[in-house]
């Protein structure tokens, strides 16, 4: 049986960009969502086609496939990276399995999107980022998913700071709190288990927040000095497949091998002062990452469960009428918002991952390298393994490698 | 050439509801996002499918149909309607067209979902409505786009509101604020004639809140007193087509027919008493639908501004601990999100045209009503022409016609 | 026995303003709190010196004036009055003893300080007003007690307003919701019973905002249009003595005789709509004096739950970076804070009495009409009689009487 | 002339408690206000009698006994000590001459009041300890002057920590953070001289939060690792008497001996992982004490610029209905609320002198020991010298000396 066409061909004469997606959990559907969406709502100079989808469990890939649009579906990353008709690799696995395929991908000639955190060791991070930057000279681009550099506050706040509207910098502090762990019974997934996820709290949350603190202000970690911790270290076996945050439990327990929340203050290069905080404790917290810049001619933050808003202080004004004021970041004339509704008329989470497909798209087509880079990932992890660094000889200050 | 194909086609072996849609402005790509993304989302008992959208501009139509993934494009809405590969007709046009489309696409045996307000008067909306109850009788299903009952915060209001929560009503306060008129040199774009769009302010804005708070209390507006406004007279005639709520300025002028704001009171047929306004100039205020319920029991407050929290205040709690609650509206266990993304993860404006979508299909494969329907929106139109009503007798009380 | 000195004379050289206060429940506390504190924080032309206190029940009049300071008590208001060495009376009394005891005070040559609501009736405050405005030419002077006017974000506002920040008003929204009357068992206190109130949540919630809107728009209310209800009708008796907000129940139940809530729309003198509600029954929100005001170039907004806070948006800055921004009105060149603490160190609900003294001292010293005057408050009762009028004229809309 | 009396004797028959204060800038103010209203509010065994108070210069201190209400002046606090009118010392002078004062008041047979931070070296604070542990026995009581822990909503934190309510404890994040020295101008006043202020931000800002952090947890810190900076070493010399956190500048410049700002991480006795941070830098944050505690059954949150709120998560509620809830902290169960006004409207800074000075009076009347004593703020200062340890020492973990 012939099945009715959900949606039409994309604009006609726009050379397509075909996608192959490896995953299809929690970031295999968002970035389905982005792909699908970003031709529809931005003018784009080649069209995304969703070309193929790559899991393991056949049934379950197939699934996916039709949920989310793909339109053909492999169980072998292999497979999918020989494929002729896939322009571009975007890998959506647990960071244990980046390196191998973001390698092979680049190896055969694909363009690449690798979720983040890039890699679970630095190692395997610097050879990712030699094999981009040897691809790059053949033309291959490759970039990292930190998504939430594409929320339109965020950018907003990195234009204001290049703007120069807050100066010299003088602090950050940032946190990424969820509470999703704070039951002991929730389940041993494979993101409490280092094999799987490379770290807890500091890989997954602490990632994006390193990511997003040195992007805003402009400037990279000089050092840091940090403390981790495992509150519940011992958790029940999960029952049967997991997904997204969300498991059933088992029989049995395991020991839970990574961190469940990191704290670690540091030194920027400018010599401004910052703190982080990565747990999956906060409890009454769902994804609370903030951050805030405080320079010396004003300030912003940014909270992401009030994603469309940004928080300003413009310190030159006189003091009578000073005061943090909450851009609703919704005007046509903010980042991406253009494209989208009228002013008031809120985005959500997913929208960063049309972004990102939107911002992508056209520095393939223009040959350029998108942000962040492979090699951005890799400072990130740098951080992340200072972090840990410090963690295990007593908190000592310990610079970032360059 | 052949073009790739952008998407694979919906899960195979679910029956397809294939969609016309009239209109591509600022609606026709919400409700386009809505069919587009329903079935990548939710699990659906039909699949829609993106059959044929209709514009009077041939080229721009076209254009719509290949950037928002509709297979074909009509010119005539008759044509649209007498296509046999239609199963619903979605009508996203200006309030005047709705009577004429809508009975026209009953009669040609269509579900038909209409956008709101219904139409331009009580006579119009009363027509449409008894031929939605007649075409109901012959197995098709009608409904109107108030999509504010699909935040998920707003149907969780309705939810613990229906639990008994909040006990006897005794006060609603309901604002839609925005301000894309305060500048008196925007032109004078359709929403500001009469003759197209029926009222101003009122129509657009109060309708909304009108059918939300009413949906929130369960219950309907006994009667109304009313004041309305038009702050500026005259505006510049727009240079070129509008889009949505922006529009270039023309030379020449021309007179503004509809109101700039309207405030009314009213009483709830329990006795409860509201305050309504519906404004396009409150400086500053973008999308301010705002809404507080105060109950015996407790009390309940929307933001349309902040559209993934619900604030919730349980007066049975002792005094010493109680406080309003900000319950962050994203839990699987919140209407339409069990389907979405994890705690924490907001969802965005146009997923309210997702949720309808969903809400619609589930309806029509099910054989019921779905609401609000056409009786629904006809009740909100009498309110409205009460407040007319009020508005033109010196704010006299004026009952809601039954 | 001799008792210690609290405290030291009031500074050498200055002369004394000698204050006799009537009334020593809720209002009289936070009077005397007002005129023991003034002196030791602003500089002021005169010395306040709190004489003497008076009421009805000898026991525990002389109990408030050891407990708040008072040289002496009375109980007869006419012996307070008669005392030569009182040169200001302050009327602290329920509402339906104002106009006979002000009247006294001004006909004795004593300068008045008389609790809002001015007066019962509008005939009562035409007589006071008459009264204050001979005295004055005798050098008497005479204010009403608005306090509201005195929070320092309320007073910044009023400034911003006059220096056309906001440009033509468009709208003002203004609520005072309070909810110490949803428990149906709460006693029938005095602010329950017309006869000794005058009315319930219009006179004594709606006289402030409607005040307060006045004073922020720099304009008067030309009509409204009312809705007011009693929801609960019977209440048990008061116990025993009533103090503040809270009663103990007793047996038997009574009428209540006021109303419960007041809505009401109105149009300022410059064509600004706004819309006005008072209710005792809106749960959870404990003091909720809020105010809006929209103009063509900004806004402002207040809430006395956060009274150390203005919100303000700046309509003529580009939109990219404008928002409603938190004014923290506790700057040194903020109303009355040079006087305070530092930046950020917030006050009170009680500093508005302080700051009411210290505005009364130093027209009394300078000669010159305080506000707001009797005309002021006759000016208020004029609109509630409106709104009254209103409410029992079907919601017609109601001029106010010049 | 003799001069009127401001204020009536207190209350017949209850002993006088006789203070005398050493200090009249901003911590005389308001130590000054709280004493002369702490007594007008609260039912007290003893009666509070400002007797005497103390500074250097002739004039302004008999200026500041009149402005303040204080019965004499003193120029030397020797000669304070050594009266026999006086019952307990009140130390508000820099922390350099805390330990000599409190010294020989206890040695004088006084009571003793110490502002924060109890000393400027650990060792002075070991001194002081002994001393005050030596006079309780002989039955006086010495008390430090952490302010902060007398907020309502404070205690009321304090309340329901200790009632279980957050359970085993997760995370504190504790921030102070105003910025009056962002201006690179603000002149080099004595808060910024180490020989006199001890530390910067660090014993100003940081002793307040940890002493909150410790008092709220109820635990202290075993260990810290911490980061210091002074952004701007030189400033100019101030011109003239500089008091509170302004001053006027003058020529030449000096060096900041003091730190900027402080960071740092810790872990509690408990295992709950903490981040502090206090800085003078935060452009925009005025009085940023916020604190957030995170336990396995709920979380608390404030922010001393909406200091009437308290923010609380009941983390055993159900998902769906579950969510920070705002509690204004006012109600007559709340406490200190009793005895001031109705709910919702608030208190101010200067209270919490008031309720100080009210739970100093009960200890007192009551001969038992206060809190905060000065074995805790002792505690404290051996945590400010950790973190100035940890920080010289390349931000090891230093753990807190017991």
């Amino acid at each position: 049986m012939e099945q009715p066409q959900q949606t039409a061909a994309p604009e006609a004469g726009k050379p397509p960009l075909r996608v192959g997606m490896v995953g299809y959990a929690f970031m295999g559907a968002a970035h389905s969502q982005g792909w699908r969406t970003v031709g529809r709502v931005f003018d784009l100079p080649r069209s995304p086609v969703l070309a193929a989808i790559c899991g393991r469990d056949a049934t379950a890939v197939r699934a996916a496939a039709d949920r989310y649009g793909w339109a053909a579906a492999e169980t072998d990353w292999h497979a999918l990276i020989e494929r002729d008709d896939i322009d571009l690799v975007d890998i959506c696995t647990p960071g244990d399995s980046h390196a191998e395929i973001a390698l092979a991908a680049l190896a055969a000639g694909k363009h690449v999107l690798c979720e983040k955190p890039l890699a679970n060791t630095v190692e395997e991070a610097e050879t990712m980022t030699a094999a981009a930057q040897a691809a790059y000279v053949r033309g291959q681009l490759a970039m990292v998913g930190f998504n939430y550099r594409r929320v339109p506050a965020t950018a907003l706040a990195r234009s204001m700071v290049a703007e120069g509207r807050l100066g010299a910098l003088r602090h950050l502090r940032v946190t990424y709190l969820q509470d999703w762990l704070v039951d002991a019974e929730f389940p041993l997934t494979w993101r409490l288990r280092k094999e799987l996820a490379g770290s807890g709290a500091l890989g997954d949350l602490g990632a994006h927040i390193v990511d997003l603190a040195q992007y805003l202000a402009g400037e990279q970690l000089a050092g840091v000095s940090a403390l981790t911790e495992t509150f519940v270290r011992e958790r029940p076996l999960p029952g049967g497949p997991t997904s997204g945050l969300s498991a059933a439990a088992s029989t049995g327990t395991g020991q839970v091998t990574v961190d469940d929340a990191a704290l670690f203050t540091g030194r920027f290069t400018s010599g401004a002062l910052a703190s982080f905080e990565a747990t999956r404790y906060a409890t009454g917290r769902k994804n609370a990452l903030r951050i805030e810049l405080n320079g010396e001619h004003g300030s912003l933050a940014f909270d992401l469960e009030r994603l469309n808003e940004l928080s300003y202080h413009d310190g030159t004004e006189p003091g009578a009428h000073a005061g943090f004021r909450r851009i609703l970041v919704t005007e046509p004339d903010h980042p991406y918002l253009d494209a989208w509704w009228p002013p008031g008329h809120g985005l959500g989470y997913e929208h960063t991952f049309v972004h990102q497909a939107r911002d992508l798209v056209h520095a393939i087509a223009e040959g350029r390298q998108p942000e962040p880079s492979f090699a951005d990932g890799l400072q990130v992890q740098r951080v992340l393994a200072a972090v840990e660094e410090s963690a295990e000889k007593n908190s000592v200050y310990t610079p970032i490698a360059v």
